[in-house]
């Protein structure tokens, strides 16, 4: 979907923008909103309704769900068991009582994952949901990476599900039958973490014809396309996920200190700007806007803290593309009720 | 130190190089020692020799070093116990015995650390040796980031001395008071992991007037300059920096897709393409060619496991700095014994 087209049809996925949370909220999460539906998104903004509304544009036809409840970005993420009015949980809650098609927020992860469990009903035998990220492979393909950072602190029986969740959603994608990695500081058998080792024994000890477990993996053997879907807790994947878009953010700062120092190099990058963006945007999570929020049953995507309109307006975008293709259902058909 | 350079003076430093550890071992490491001698380092290769002699051109002045045990890259890092008269040890040995001035490398790391707490004497306080990687900060700094490698699973000691030692290699590096974070996947009070909570307690709780403890650090805020000194666990550190990597390579990959794409970009491709292997190489391990072990006394180079010879070529000059520079010794001096 793109800028300027008309707008949605009644029957478009409405998507629950939490706006409180986010390094800018809830200006620029507002804006971001705003952004979506002048796009032809269906949007409803969820959070406090007095401070929303000056930010409308007089005659705007955008919903507002008040929620009453505010989060700092200090609270602990369990601080959302005790706040039901706050704006991730009303958001949610809109999800779960099939009043929104899913939901939206840049706030902490931690926070949107503990209301997601509180709000949404779980996906059986999967006891931590993950964010799933996906990564652009050098050989053409998608990287699935998850837990991008919902869990800091995991246990094997946490990655053994997150690799679940992955191989389900790489079918969902299209990929019959998934490569499933788990990260690691070196491919040899032995390499990780007690917490890596665990995991992978346990793997290799199950019986899956629906994915094929690789073993360990590295870093740069996943992004060429050793596998399709990584595994790690959401601390590594988190501090990895960031340490790639700062490492593209980086190059291409670089690679404009070096053009300063030469003639023919600033030529050829005016030529060059846009493809240079173009490739920084296909490895940032940013320009993807966020990432889906997988193990409960139903659409969640958790948008970047550092979250500017445009990347609010992806989220969204994302959303919607989500539930318009069934993609949430298609991954909990993996899992079904006993 | 430039490729083309006389021969050395008899008093240049000597480098040990471990010529059976890495990927390509020993052809790879063997040219890549040749090409440092070319270049005029002074260099002994250490391992085989009834391997190495064949190798070399009829009349080559360098030296060789027998070590007749050899390693596995399946074995674990603690065979090196039992195999005195493996390359790393060998190597190690003719440090500690003042025999070479420096010992590199390119084999498995935690194999190397092993060997090095077996050989060299260790720096008081210090229970585990750290990989410190010196990555480009978009402020024009350098960045520290330590363990890159050595040790996967650590407790908060390990990381409160791996603080230690980048404190005093920032400070040998010319940073009075250098500022030392914790990684972390958010910067508030809270984030992190139970290990990196309990790290960051004991540095706020210690008083050391050398360094400035300036809490959780994501990655994007390191590379941007807000902390001179980066501390976690080596497989954090590793799976960090070998992301990092494989972004830059990606980026690099990704925009040649982009300019394949665009006449425009094409002829403004062709104009930067110095430009583009320079913004690369800043931020690629490889082009530094590998990364000081600290915690031991004694100059010990880490190269990288997939090393070329340009790379083994640089993991030997960074050696023969180090030496030259008595960097090691400097870091040693915070460490006086008790």
């Amino acid at each position: 979907m793109k800028r300027g087209r008309a707008p949605a049809p009644a029957s478009a996925p409405l998507i629950a923008l939490d706006v409180m949370g986010g390094d800018a909220a809830p200006e620029v999460i507002v804006a971001g909103g705003l952004r979506a539906h002048a796009a032809g998104l269906s949007v409803v903004l969820v959070g406090d309704s007095a401070r929303i509304s000056p930010m409308l544009p007089a005659g705007a036809a955008i919903g507002v769900l008040h929620a009453p409840e505010a989060l700092e970005m200090h609270d602990a993420p369990t601080a959302v068991r005790g706040r039901p009015e706050c704006a991730p949980r009303v958001a949610l809650r809109a999800v779960a009582q099939g009043r929104a098609a899913a939901a939206v927020s840049c706030g902490n992860t931690g926070a949107t994952m503990v209301s997601a469990m509180l709000e949404l009903p779980a996906v059986p035998g999967i006891t931590r949901p993950a964010v799933a990220v996906l990564l652009p492979r050098s050989d053409g393909g998608r990287l699935i990476l998850l837990d991008a950072g919902a869990n800091a602190d995991c246990r094997p029986e946490h990655l053994v599900g997150f690799a679940a969740l992955g191989a389900a959603y790489a079918r969902a994608l299209g990929v019959p039958t998934p490569r499933v990695g788990v990260l690691s500081n070196g491919h040899e058998a032995g390499k990780g973490t007690a917490l890596t080792r665990a995991t992978l024994a346990e793997l290799e000890a199950a019986v899956d014809p629906g994915r094929v477990i690789v073993g360990n993996v590295e870093p740069h053997a996943a992004l060429a396309g050793g596998c399709d879907v990584l595994v790690c807790d959401g601390f590594v994947g988190n501090v990895l996920l960031k340490g790639v878009e700062a490492a593209a953010e980086t190059v291409v700062a670089l690679l404009k200190q070096e053009v300063a120092r030469r003639m023919s190099a600033r030529i050829g990058a005016a030529l060059l700007v846009r493809s240079l963006g173009a490739a920084r945007d296909r490895i940032a999570w940013s320009a993807q806007g966020g990432a889906l929020l997988l193990g409960v049953r139903g659409v969640v995507v958790v948008g970047h803290g550092r979250a500017d309109a445009a990347a609010v307006h992806a989220a969204v975008r994302l959303a919607h593309d989500a539930a318009s293709a069934g993609l949430v259902e298609a991954v909990d058909a993996s899992f079904p009720a006993t």
